[in-house]
């Protein structure tokens, strides 16, 4: 198979050669290989100025980033080939990592599959696609899915809002098999169903796994309050490892009812007690009522969606951990993350000492945590990186 | 007790007040209250410019950081009730975090107790003290100590250089009771003796136990090579994690003694092979017999010292990481880990992908790693924190 050539300007290929995976727009020579030659979806052979090759690109001709670096080697086209290799190097870490078949499978350019996302519930996959190179090779997908994995169901919950920007349209659909409404998955050794059609992104977030391991030693005996809670991946899990009290709040009743589910499945239900509405909101009130908390767990959605939204989010994020300290005991456990990835690790940190230095509060940071081995970081490329999880004790002053 | 007063420059609260403990010399207002009026070991209340009181301070009037907040309520001056007070709340968290009595119990600023580390083994504690106001007080720190505690032996270990600085003599003795030349502790779930009189620092590095513990995954049934071995920390653990076999590479012939007795400990003896000489004359003779490796464990002694060691210690950081990549297996994990306080993690991950594209290889970055919640890290003093560990996946390019 005989494919264009993309060009790049002259020292445009410095950054791809010291590991990073995009091409910008304005990187190419496009009087060389015009970007309007190609269509959404294509693949090319990316060349430096002086026309040498530097592997295989996936086309968005449109955007901002309109190539992507599928391989190094000039001979791995993606095609069913290329995809059952790629998925079997991602099987073998996730093998060595877990005992259990619950885990992100692929997780997008740090797993050299650009575009493609694949969550494993154990004989179901959940896969969203986010570029027309991958839409366009959806048949070669499920057939490498089928064979490295043998599932008893792929649904492809492609209702992203980055498929726009690529021209594809919005669906869900089981395209393979069966799909329940609701699927388990165990972590940390706690059960889980969760809803992969109606749910958020793929139904769960296993990003957090290792950070929810982490509550253990600080829940026990505890009461605790789970913020943004959705199906009680915390809440749960605190509940689980010994914590006698937890409260989960959401603004979603679905949400509420995913964390009742769950709880039952656990035997914890006696422990929980959900409120819905707006955690703001939540938070006035149970301060006016005067609850204390052992521990609390604040793991909102993202408030840094665009670079352009940094101040404002940040300001949001100080505003809900400083209102969140307030409903501390005297010897508090604030677990704070942040799935943003706009708002770096410091910046939070930061956010943390200034709320408690405003509360006259002594503040110790304990652990660092990040997203999970089955979300890789792509060193070069920092979009990869988002999630940050600060567990920090708060203390009175003296 | 009546204490002397040091009074800031304008303005020079600030930093105080949001959150750091240090006051340098540069911004004491010398006329009103002079240096040299002090002596090292001297407690005093700090003052603002306009006279406020923010709390007594632990005076090194000659050194550039001539002050140390001990409290910011001026009521709690240093004396034997307030270090019971806080060896308390030292206590209640590691109580908290651990299920057995072997951890840092005192981790200086960050538990608001400059100068002061405590790490506990059971029974026997061992303790540095780095500035003069820790010294003076030592009578009264070591009934605190046996009050909290009720410690079998307490063994001053206070041999470093940072006690130069303070004017301080270096000296190493059992203050109380009996120590042994070995003490037995345990770390996730194995069993390890350190030598607190004879090895290094407290004689065990207790600031690695979360990344060693997510060593097993990657380890079992793998070949391991384990550089700077010291006792066997890294080593010993992943044998006993179930690696097939492990080399632990050390310069000193007294840490491999300790890592043989380790070994030994835990059954795993027959799987360690001890390799004595320099780990950078070693990784050569490995590469030159074409030894191969599935997992590498690179934790070597701080390269960065000082800030003008920076570049000279990220080149030999890039050195060592890149020769040891070039012992991995197809597909390899390295544990890339280091003490400097002064080289960022950032710095470490760049140091990494740099390596792995010169060797023409693809790079996953799997866990990040820090230091455990028994060293907390003080959000304001970025001195405390200086653990890094970064397990990365190194792959063909493909």
């Amino acid at each position: 198979m005989s494919l264009p050539s993309l060009r790049l300007k002259a020292n445009a290929d410095r950054r791809l050669r010291a590991g990073h995976l995009w091409v910008y727009s304005n990187e190419i020579d496009v009087t060389a290989t015009p970007l309007n030659g190609f269509q959404a979806g294509d693949q090319a052979i990316l060349e430096a100025a002086g026309g040498k090759a530097l592997g295989i690109v996936a086309m968005s001709p449109n955007n901002l980033i309109c190539a992507r670096l599928l391989s190094r080697d000039v001979k791995h086209i993606l095609d069913k080939s290329l995809l059952v290799h790629r998925l079997n190097v991602c099987l073998s870490l996730r093998d060595r990592l877990f005992d259990q078949p619950f885990y992100r499978l692929v997780y997008g350019d740090s797993d050299l599959l650009p575009g493609l996302v694949v969550d494993r519930f154990g004989d179901y996959l959940v896969v969203q696609l986010a570029s027309a190179t991958m839409e366009h090779h959806k048949h070669d997908l499920i057939e490498a899915l089928v064979q490295v994995l043998k599932p008893r169901g792929i649904l492809f919950k492609n209702d992203s809002k980055a498929r726009d920007a690529e021209g594809l349209p919005r669906y869900v659909d089981a395209v393979f098999g069966q799909v329940p409404e609701w699927v388990a998955l165990e972590e940390n050794g706690v059960k889980f169903e969760a809803p992969v059609i109606a749910g958020q992104k793929t139904g769960w977030f296993y990003d957090h796994r290792m950070n929810r391991a982490r509550l253990a030693p600080y829940v026990k005996g505890k009461r605790v309050l789970d913020l943004f809670s959705y199906i009680g991946g915390w809440g749960v899990q605190a509940a689980a490892f010994g914590a006698s009290e937890v409260f989960c709040v959401d603004a979603s009743a679905f949400a509420l009812d995913g964390v009742e589910r769950n709880a039952a499945l656990n035997g914890v239900a006696e422990k929980l007690t959900c409120v819905e509405g707006d955690v703001f909101e939540a938070l006035k009130e149970l301060k006016a009522a005067e609850e204390r908390f052992d521990v609390v767990i604040c793991d909102p959605p993202a408030f840094i969606k665009r670079k352009k939204d940094i101040k404002n989010g940040e300001a949001a994020y100080r505003r809900l951990n400083e209102t969140t300290m307030r409903l501390l005991g005297k010897d508090g456990i604030l677990v704070s993350a942040s799935c943003s990835m706009h708002l770096e690790e410091d910046h939070l940190q930061n956010i943390l000492l200034t709320s408690a230095r405003h509360l006259d509060r002594n503040i110790q940071l304990l652990e660092r945590g990040s997203q999970g081995p089955d979300h890789p970081v792509h060193p070069a490329i920092a979009e990869t990186r988002y999630i940050k999880s600060l567990t920090c004790r708060l203390l009175p002053n003296s």
